[in-house]
C-alpha cells in the first residue's frame, strides 16, 4: 500500500514536490483552489518524468496516484507528510496550518517558505511542534537541497522522521540549526540579486553579461564545491588561513553597493525585463525549462559517476530503492531501465553508438551485482572482465525513448559467462550485445574460478536459461551473411 | 614558428595562464623572482595537462616551449601578448608596467587584477593605451571566463586583438563596458563571502553547511544559466516581470547583514580555518585540485554535448584548432587523442568497456568529418550509420592514460565503409574495433550512394589502405579460436 503525501498549493514549487513524491511511489493529494492547478501540475510532472528517472540506476517504484482534493481536510486525510507551498503571506499560511491541524495530528508539516522563520510559522498554531521549514530549490524534482529549519518548539523526533522521508524521495535535507530570516541559501541569492540590480541600473552590465560572468566562471565551481572548499583550494598548500590573509583586507574595500537597496521603480523593472527578453526571448519558458533540466541531469550524472557532492545523494537514494526491489526470476532478466538523454544523441538525432554499449554495460553491471560480484567482491581482489563484445545495431533510439536492458545467459562455467543482451524500446529490439566475461584474479592478472557464493547464484540461472531459444545473432562475425 | 606569450608573476593564476598558452601551442616565458616559481608552475602544468586536453575533440597543437626569464625585459622580448599576475599592490603593478614598456611597444598587457580598474593600472604609464584588465578565474586552464576591461584611454583595436588571442586559447572574453571596482563577478563573490562570514561568526552555519547550501542547490543552476535566466524560468510563462513583482517587495526586508562588514579578527580566522579543516582536511590540496578539475571537465563536457553555455566556447575553440590542422596522409590515420578521465573508469580502476566504443566513435566521427560527411552533410539529409561492430578487448586503460585512435579502411564502395580502428596507449593496442558503416538517405530510411565529393575523398584513402596488412582480428566472431 503506497504512502500518501498532501501538497497544499500547486504552483511550480508545489508541483515539484508532488513530482518527487509521485515518482518515488507515493500517492499525492493536491489542494489548490486555482482552476489552473491541474494543468500547472501536469506541466511540472511532464518535465519531471522526462528528467528525474534518468538520475537513478535502479528502477523507480511504480508511479503513485495523483488526485486533487476539494478541501484541505480531504487532502491531508491519512497523509504521512504534508508540504505547504502557498504565497509568502504569513496570515495565509497561519490559516492553512489551522485548517490542517483540525483533522491531522502529529504529521510533519513542512513549509516551502523562503523567508519566514519556523517560529513565525508556528505562531498561534494548535500544535506548533509539527510545523517547520522545508525549503526546496527550483526545479524541486531535480535539485537535492531542502533546508530543514526547526524552532525550539519543534519535536526533534518528528524533524528526524521528516528528514528520513526527504531522503527517501532523493533529497538532501540540510538541517539549519539556528533559525534566521531567509535561512542560508536565499541570503546569498538576495545579496547577489541586489548587487546585480545595481549593476544593471547603473549601466555597468546587461542581464546577459551578468549571466555570462556567472556561468562561465564561478557558477561552474559552485556546482561541485561551495565557497569555502573552493577558496581552500585557491589558498594552495598554505590552506585556508593563507587564503583569508590575502582576501581579508579587501573586506573593507567599497566593492559592493550592498549597503544600500536599489529603488524598485517601473523603469528598473522595464530595463531588466527588456534586457532579459533580448537575452533569452528566442526560447519559450518551456524550452528553457527543458534545456535547464537536461543540463542539470548532465551535471548530476557527472557528480554521480565521480561519487562527489550531489552525486553521493543520488547513490544513497539508489541504495534505498534497491532495498525495496522484488526478487529476480530465472528467465531472460530485465536488469536496467534507461532513458535516452540529450547528451546521448548524435547530430543525426539518434542515440550515439557508444551509448548502446553503455546500455549493455549498465545491464551487465546490474546482473553482476545480482549474482554477488559487487563492489565488495571486487575489493576482495576478484572481478569479471569483458573479453569480447559483438554488437548488432538493429534499430534507432531517439531522445526521450525509454529503454530496457535484459540478460540471457548463453552458457556459464567456473571462469566464464557468455551473455546475450537485448536493448529494447518497448517490444522493438534496437541492439543486441553478445559478450564473453572472464572471471579474474586481479592481482595475479589471470583467470580463476569465481567464488562458490557467486557460482551458487550464477549456475542455476545459466541452467534455467539453457532451454531459452538461442538468438540468431549469437555467434555472428562482422559482415557475415544472414 | 610558435608565437610567444610573456607571463609576469608565476603563482597559481600566472601558472594557469602559462598552461593555457603552452597547451595551445604558444611558447611562454615566465618572469618571477620567487625561487619556487619553477616548481609551482610545474604543478599547475601537471594539473592542466591532465584535464585541459580532455575538453577538446580536435588534437591540440604540439605543446609550446616553457622558459624562465631572468628579467622582465628578457621575458617580454618578441612576446605578442603579456599577462601580469603579481600581488594586488598598485605600486608594484605600476613598476612592472614601466619596466615592460621600456622595451615592449604596442603589445597587449593584460592584468589579472581582481580589484583595480584599468584607469588605475594605467596611471603614470608611458603608454596607457596597451594596459587593460584581463581577469581570469581559478583554475585558469579550465574556466573560460576572462573579464576584459578597457578604460577610455585604451586602444579599441588592441583590445579586440587581445580578445581574439584569448579566444584562440579557449577563453570567453567578457567585454566589461564600464570600469568599476572588482569588475562584475568578484562583486558577487565579495557579497556572498561577507554574508558567509557573518553566518559562521554568528554560529548560524558551519563552512560545510554553507558549502552544501550552495552546491546542492543554486550552485548547480549557476553553472549552466546565470541569475537572470534562472529567474526568468522561475517566473513561468508570465516571465521576468512576473518574477520581479514577486521578488520585489523582499528587497527591503532585512535578510542580509551586508550593510555591515564583519571584523576580521584572529578568532574569526581560527573559527573558519578550523571548520574548513574539519570539512575538507581529509583531502590534501592537490587531491582537491584533481577532484575539482575532474568535476569541471565533466560539467564542461556535458555543456559541450548539449551545445550550451561554456560548451559553446569549447566548440568554437575546436573549430579554430581544426582550421590549423595539417592535411591528412593516406595511411592508417591517427584521428583522435583522448585521455582517460575519472568518469571513464569503473570500480576496477579500468576504463569502462563502453568507453572503448566511445573512443572508437570519436575516432570514426573525426574520420567522417575529414571525408566531408560532417554536420552540413547531415543537414542535407545524408549520413553514415554504423550497422555492426566487433570489439576486441586486448589491454587495460587506466585513469590518466593518454589514448590515440587510428583508422584503417579495409574496404569502401559507394554505400559502405568497412573500417578497422585501433585504440592505443603508446604502442600498446588496448582495443580494436571493426565496423561496417552504411551510407543512408535519412528521409527515405535506406542506403544510397554517398555524394561524389565524399567519395572523392574516401575512395583514394581506401585505395591507399588496400596494401596495408589485414589485421588478424578482422572477420572474427565472438568466441572464435585464435
Amino acid at each position: 500500500m503506497a504512502r500518501k503525501a498532501a501538497i497544499i498549493g500547486g504552483g511550480v514549487i508545489g508541483g515539484g514536490w508532488a513530482a518527487r513524491f509521485l515518482l518515488n511511489g507515493w500517492n499525492v493529494s493536491v489542494f489548490d483552489p486555482d482552476p489552473q492547478a491541474e494543468r500547472k501540475i501536469g506541466e511540472v510532472m511532464a518535465n519531471a518524468r522526462a528528467s528525474l528517472p534518468a538520475l537513478s540506476d535502479v528502477p523507480l517504484p511504480p508511479e503513485g496516484k495523483l488526485s486533487f482534493a476539494g478541501s484541505i481536510t480531504e487532502a491531508v486525510e491519512a497523509a504521512e507528510y504534508i508540504q505547504e507551498s502557498v504565497s509568502e503571506r504569513l496570515e495565509l499560511k497561519h490559516r492553512i496550518f489551522a485548517q490542517i491541524q483540525q483533522s491531522s495530528h502529529g504529521v510533519p508539516i513542512g513549509s516551502s517558505t523562503s523567508g519566514f522563520k519556523p517560529s513565525e510559522l508556528q505562531q498561534g498554531a494548535a500544535d506548533p511542534s509539527t510545523i517547520f521549514v522545508a525549503h526546496p530549490f527550483n526545479p524541486v524534482y531535480l535539485l537535492p537541497l531542502a533546508e530543514v529549519v526547526p524552532s525550539v518548539k519543534s519535536d526533534p523526533q518528528l524533524i528526524e522522521n521528516a528528514k528520513t522521508i526527504l531522503r527517501e524521495i532523493g533529497m538532501f535535507p540540510l538541517h539549519v540549526r539556528k533559525e534566521i530570516d531567509a535561512h542560508i541559501a536565499d541570503r546569498f541569492l538576495e545579496a547577489v540579486w541586489r548587487e546585480a540590480l545595481w549593476l544593471v541600473k547603473d549601466g555597468v552590465a546587461t542581464t546577459e553579461e551578468i549571466d555570462e560572468a556567472i556561468r562561465m566562471g564561478f557558477g561552474l565551481r559552485w556546482g561541485q564545491m561551495g565557497l569555502f572548499e573552493t577558496y581552500r583550494v585557491a589558498g594552495g598548500e598554505a590552506g585556508m588561513k593563507h587564503f583569508m590573509a590575502q582576501f581579508g583586507p579587501c573586506l573593507t574595500w567599497p566593492w559592493t553597493k550592498l549597503m544600500d537597496v536599489p529603488e524598485f521603480t517601473d523603469d528598473l523593472v522595464d530595463l531588466i525585463a527588456g534586457q532579459s527578453d533580448a537575452q533569452s526571448g528566442h526560447h519559450t519558458i518551456r524550452e528553457l525549462e527543458r534545456i535547464r533540466d537536461g543540463n542539470l541531469v548532465g551535471f548530476l550524472r557527472v557528480l554521480k559517476d565521480r561519487d562527489w557532492g550531489a552525486g553521493k545523494v543520488l547513490k544513497d537514494h539508489d541504495k534505498m530503492l534497491e532495498a525495496n526491489l522484488p526478487a529476480p526470476k530465472a528467465e531472460a532478466m530485465v536488469m536496467a531501465h534507461m532513458q535516452v538523454l540529450p547528451g546521448w544523441i548524435d547530430y543525426n538525432g539518434h542515440m550515439t553508438e557508444s551509448r548502446y554499449l553503455f546500455a549493455g554495460s549498465e545491464t551487465c553491471d546490474n546482473f553482476l551485482r545480482l549474482i554477488g560480484a559487487d563492489m565488495d567482491y571486487v575489493k576482495g581482489g576478484h572481478s569479471y572482465y569483458t573479453a569480447e563484445t559483438h554488437i548488432m545495431h538493429l534499430g534507432e533510439a531517439k531522445l526521450g525513448d525509454r529503454l530496457i536492458g535484459s540478460v540471457q545467459v548463453l552458457s556459464a562455467d567456473e571462469k566464464r559467462i557468455h551473455t546475450f543482451m537485448r536493448i529494447q524500446k518497448g517490444d522493438e529490439v534496437v541492439a543486441t550485445l553478445e559478450q564473453m566475461l572472464l572471471h579474474v584474479d586481479m592481482k595475479a592478472g589471470k583467470t580463476c574460478p569465481a567464488s562458490p557464493a557467486v557460482l551458487a547464484k550464477l549456475l542455476p540461472i545459466a541452467e534455467a536459461h539453457k532451454d531459452l531459444p538461442r538468438p540468431d545473432a549469437a555467434g555472428r562475425h562482422v559482415g557475415q551473411r544472414k
